[in-house]
């Protein structure tokens, strides 16, 4: 048993510092990078892939909107050709500081409104991962297991991973409870664990309504940011090392032949 | 006798439109594209290279300083880091655009202020060109001859273009006349296509003050945007062509060895 | 008979121009003037307020999305509180120009996709006119007849003026036909005329379906940047002066009591 | 005898952020509020200026340099045209949240590079003062005494603040040791004091080389966001009010007849 572990980053803006980049790279497997649209500048991106070089942590890119002032949570209007752009703007931008730290570009993971919008939405995620297709090297793309960045990614024949939430539940549906519903959040690294392993074991998790929900999971989702990320994140580490679930970035496991 | 004839495309934003880069293309052998800071974005970016990629014109990053507002015009003084970093980042989000098109990166040649600060400071001509160097594809960095930039590409074992200006005047230590200055535009297309006809002979081009003065020409520039760049462009194309000079893009001619 | 002529101008921005900003200044008696945020900047502000004031035609403030690159056009998710905000910052920052050139503030017109949300959004009227509603002066809201925008604006005791478009048709429920639509625009300006004159003189327009639809008009829209725009203006004041219609600014007949 | 404390506040940005803003108020009688183009947005303007005015607290404008990324610390060469219309734009701005909020605004302090450059430089502090003299309420202009600010503001019949740093050396010319050497700041709060209450009491400090320098001031420079900002902040204030050194807005004591 295997699983990737993967954590947004780069998140810093010129003066403005923003997560705990390099002390959670010690639990990721993979990390995706923000590019400098909703969050990230050049010099925080260049930062961050080298540390990122120097642990053998896997590289994504991590575009997002143009709405630094919303750090890309406001969901925006754009037509299917301006989101194929600013995906290929931005994972360009992220894959020359990659190239030139010696790396290698394993995966693109949209963020924030453009995710969720993505997710559920088939001409917005036509439209992005068309663009991914375009670029060198086969991405893999990042995204909710049975959403519309499955669908677009196998239509392109590329690789998919799909990403699931330790510390968020889901609805009988498959969908994570939303965010300002009671019971959204799970708080507890252990209980998040179990959970996880479960998961990893038979594929299943326990839904809010109490039933079982077939997932698929290829990488959960640390996050950085949050005041407790790196004692939840460290906990749900060594409960997954306990439960003989190997850590191990995405590009090694996911088929991309 | 041959020689390459570049000029500054891209630079539309949104709903501004800026140059006559389709009809410009018809008569230059390369393209230097803005990359989003100082102008275009990227859709504009993904057009241009479309457009050039399909008449054959060879294609160069345009990267400049990160103020839309002063069009890369306005000094600011960044570091040779954050020199370096806006450089990759710019350069590396065309890239993108030009591999999705099925094209190849040929050189890059920094925009307005950039490039006028780093042609004469050592320091900030290293940090461009370094960052360039750690980009793929050994890049020919264009460049005012004998300047801090074609120093740096030498440092660096980068190829390097010297660009001419066949519209400006030279003073006799090799300097372009300041525009702000009588006599530092030559409007006359027939005029400019003689003194550079000269220039490609004989290696010299009469100065400001009578004398011949000896200048390296790899490239000459055109502009898109003046009101009679066009009529220009296509006088001096002509009247390189009737002297026997063939236009060629940089890339066949530049020694990449 | 009098009406309100108003045009959307000082949208250039750094080195792009857009509009015939003076010229459309001979027709209208008040303009809205972009803010900063989806078009203009602050030297644009401060020169077309100066060229305002030395007509003598009323200036309103023009706010919009915080999308430069999407002019304003795309529809973002702000919550009510950053709508206010916005609205308030771009305002405020117009009238420091109106008041630094001896001028004083007339309305508040929203711009693009903002105008277009408020229109039909209690919400997001409530947020826009609420933050109007709390600076100095009583400004004018300018919006459709019978739109969010002026419930809101009686809610909160500020005078109202309803925009019609003299270039464009509208629907049986008075909703303008879609741009995209066939016969959504009007292009010839004494067709445009008579139905402003028959407009202002029995309140009626001849809608899409061929019945009279009532409509309150207080100020007619004039488009500074389409290709006929001027003689699309002449034409309409031209009409208008011809049937004994008063061309005067909103501030003077809107009720303000 | 009596001194204003200002701090630097409302530099927060979107999901970024700076500083303590609340907790320096309650030792401030000034703040200076970014205003959105080297730091600082709508909202945060909004929640600044409401929190000062909760606490009567005087406040002023904080503009600087179109710069987000480098935190308006980076140099940029703009003309004197576009100095006075960034001012004039960001005074605006600020001053339509204030008046929202029933405040008056009650200075203009230049931020960062615009700052340190307006301070030595004639016509940039000459470009600055005279945007502010077109605004309304004659506002105050904080700057370093005996510089071109105080010349400026004296010509233009604008009250003027000479504004001390408690925890910066002074060379005997007066100028700031440069941050980057050795005995440049005063880390120790109760040394800082000694010498702000000999400045107040004499109007002389000691300088770098033991000599006494006269210095004038009117307000002292609290930093709010250094790791150690509160604790100086509060120790400066109860040495003050230990000398019997009232703690006074500018207001209330700058000659504004």
């Amino acid at each position: 048993m295997h699983i990737d572990l993967n954590c947004d980053v780069g998140e810093s803006f010129g003066r403005y510092r923003l997560g705990h980049d390099e002390a959670v790279m010690e639990f990721a497997t993979s990390i995706s990078v923000a590019c400098g649209f909703h969050a990230g500048d050049a010099g925080t991106m260049r930062r961050t892939v080298a540390a990122a070089v120097a642990r053998g942590v896997a590289i994504g890119a991590h575009p997002g909107y143009p709405d630094l002032q919303g750090f890309g949570r406001r969901e925006m209007k754009l037509s299917a050709e301006e989101i194929g752009d600013v995906v290929i703007y931005q994972v360009g931008a992220l894959n020359a500081f990659v190239g030139a730290a010696g790396g290698r570009l394993q995966h693109v993971k949209l963020h924030g409104a453009l995710y969720n919008t993505a997710a559920r939405s088939e001409p917005v995620a036509e439209a992005a991962v068309a663009a991914v297709a375009r670029l060198p090297g086969r991405l893999i793309i990042v995204g909710p297991p049975g959403s519309q960045l499955a669908a677009a990614a196998a239509r392109h024949g590329l690789p998919f991973a799909a990403e699931v939430f330790a510390d968020r539940t889901y609805a009988p549906d498959g969908q994570l409870t939303p965010r300002d519903t009671a019971g959204a959040f799970i708080a507890d690294a252990e209980q998040a664990a179990r959970r996880m392993v479960q998961l990893l074991r038979e594929g299943t998790v326990e839904a809010t309504d109490g039933s079982r929900l077939a997932l698929r999971a290829d990488t959960i989702c640390l996050h950085g940011d949050a005041p407790n990320a790196l004692a939840f994140a460290r906990g749900l580490a060594q409960a997954l090392e306990g439960a003989g679930v190997k850590r191990q970035a995405l590009g090694a496991t996911i088929n991309q032949a």
